[in-house]
């Protein structure tokens, strides 16, 4: 889409899909008609962490907007916080974050773009470092620009009030790096800084410096933090909630499909282009289709639309194959019976005999509770278990 | 005094001396058995701003406490943050603060010295620049320096704590202050750091950012801040109640004369090297004669001991010559003189006629309550005024 194409009005709607903050809407307005007027790009940053190139879904809520501002035309300064990343955890007490070689950062940098041009337009996007500008600064230079801001303000932040309160200590140089991030804003001159809900105080020190400096204040954007594949935590690859971007099509598509119809809406409105009209007049359609469909989008977005086809494919044909009987029968051991599976298995008429038993074992053709079982013994607890031989299935019970 | 000849209770005894605090006494103790034993002379530092290079007698409190070190063989470090010199008034909010040039810093640098090497020793004494290792530290440097401390703990100090009390805004910059400072104890591998009382909190903050690179903290001394002439106020020039070391012999005497008798043993204990004991036997004197030997000690260390007994001679003729005397006459005026000096002159008989009294006013030759009167009108307190024309001595006072 072109700079020109779009009325302001709807430029404005597109750009405030999903986000969380806008300050301020009318700033928005006002330099999108300057950048039409002028046909000068609007320069839209948002700064990433260079120790966590293994993206999944929650960092592409960021990232789509981002694009949003590329496809009306503005450009996106893809920034590496790689000056931080060089220091490790300064106080020394953290031996787990040590400092990252250049190397390191340089490397960590090519699996990002590896992964965010799958959203990004690398011929709108700037990839920057800020030791650019972090690094040749002095002393003197670090006074001065410390000298902007009071303690009083630093200190309103949500999570350092809370720990001063609690009396959990924060350390000096944590009140430097909101600073270190609005000089980013300066040296880059953004017209728009993205970040999640969490940085909104953050981006908002920029608009600060950059008033100090003369320029116009920076439009602040937030997204918010999407929830992980269980719905109620913040998508984390420690939680083991998340959609990594990476992951193979079938997984990317198995994991969409096992959402809430409630978060599915969410993830809709979060994670496609699609406009808040078609997503409302799709809650009239039959939710399981509407979540394949997801699932199709996703998969396209990150690997392609033929991985998309055989994704689905193979997900319909697994739920086809898979999904146990209802009218399963049900077999009691006898009680001398042991742990021998092949016994097991001839005893519930799932296999002829203790040799078609132990050949169908060492074939992988047999699943105890979803599990393919490869030894020959097994313990089967009091509650029973689901065996599945091929086609056949049955529940299992110990004699009582 | 070389370093072993006295005991380690007189050395102890001898630089506790008009001390406000020493942390810790027996570390001192301790060091200085040390030093004794290896010969090795402490390293004793105190820092001074660059900006304010004209010394007064409350400056050279510290300064003498340095010397007395020197007295016992050590070695005193006179550091000039000569860093945030540079800087300026960081914010660029105070005009009249405006960053020092390398050459203006070295030319106060010069004159500081010609001032307290009329203190120090030269020969043990090192002048240091802080630029030195803070122009080189770099953004992630100083992030780990900022590492050591949190913002509670340096927030304990007095002024931050009634600021932030009061809203009174403090900048961030403000406290890396502390560290710089405390990380010059580091790289001058400091045993002892003096300042004023006032400095206590950024003396401390050195004892824990050594014990943190591996060196024994250092022992913090604080000596108290010299009231001025008025016995009230601390000694500031800007008050008006200071007596600078680079005055005329003439002045300091006089200066010095004026103090109260009370005040007087005080700048006995904190500026000069007399032990307790001895001022304590001179209580029994005649407190003028004492002052007089304390303004002769004061200007010989300054001057020199010639100047001093100029600066003795110039008072003494002074006081003779004007001094009023205790048998002075009264004269009560008629109601109806008015406002002229030379009808009043001529009413208390001390002028012959009205011509002879507006020669004498012309001459200068009217002094009333001790300052030269040159107008022809003049109003009488209430309470009377001392008139002296020539040697003649008169108390005027209006109609009742």
């Amino acid at each position: 889409v072109p700079l020109t194409s779009v009325s302001i009005d709807e430029q404005i709607t597109y750009l405030k899909k999903g986000l969380a903050d806008l300050i301020r809407e009318e700033d928005l307005r006002e330099r999108l008609i300057q950048a039409e007027k002028t046909g000068r790009p609007l320069r839209v940053k948002a700064g990433f962490d260079p120790t966590a190139p293994d993206l999944h879904l929650g960092h592409t809520v960021l990232l789509r907007k981002m694009k949003h501002f590329q496809d009306l035309g503005h450009r996106v300064i893809f920034l590496i916080g790689d000056n931080t990343g060089l220091i490790g955890d300064p106080s020394g007490r953290n031996t787990t974050r040590p400092p990252m070689t250049r190397e390191e950062i340089d490397k960590n940098a090519e699996t990002y773009k590896a992964q965010v041009f799958k959203i990004l337009d690398p011929e709108k996007t700037e990839v920057r470092f800020n030791s650019e500008w972090l690094e040749p600064m002095r002393f003197a230079d670090i006074i001065r620009l410390c000298s902007k801001y009071t303690v009083a303000r630093v200190m309103e932040r949500d999570d350092f009030t809370k720990r001063f309160k609690d009396g959990t200590p924060i350390f000096i140089h944590e009140l430097l790096y909101p600073l270190a991030q609005g000089y980013d804003s300066v040296m880059l001159e953004c017209d728009v800084e993205m970040g999640g809900t969490d940085q909104r105080f953050n981006l908002l020190v920029g608009r600060e410096l950059q008033r100090d400096s003369g320029q116009p204040p920076q439009i602040v954007a937030t997204v918010p933090l999407l929830e992980g594949t269980d719905g109620v935590e913040k998508m984390s690859k420690s939680k083991g909630n998340y959609i990594g971007i990476t992951e193979p099509p079938k997984v990317i598509f198995r994991k969409v499909m096992g959402i809430s119809d409630t978060l599915m809406w969410r993830y809709w409105e979060l994670l496609t282009d699609k406009s808040l009209a078609e997503i409302a007049a799709m809650k009239a359609e039959e939710p399981m289709e509407v979540k394949m469909r997801l699932a199709r989008q996703i998969v396209s977005d990150f690997h392609s639309s033929a991985a998309a086809d055989q994704a689905q494919l193979d997900f319909q044909h697994e739920v086809r194959e898979g999904a146990a009987p209802t009218d399963m029968e049900t077999v009691r051991l006898p009680g001398d019976i042991g742990n021998s599976l092949p016994k097991i298995l001839v005893v519930a008429g799932l296999a002829d005999s203790r040799t078609d038993a132990e050949r169908k074992i060492k074939a992988g053709a047999v699943e105890i509770d979803g599990n393919r079982h490869i030894g020959l013994m097994v313990a089967i607890s009091a509650n029973g278990a689901v065996f599945r031989v091929g086609k056949k299935w049955k529940r299992i019970e110990p004699q009582a």
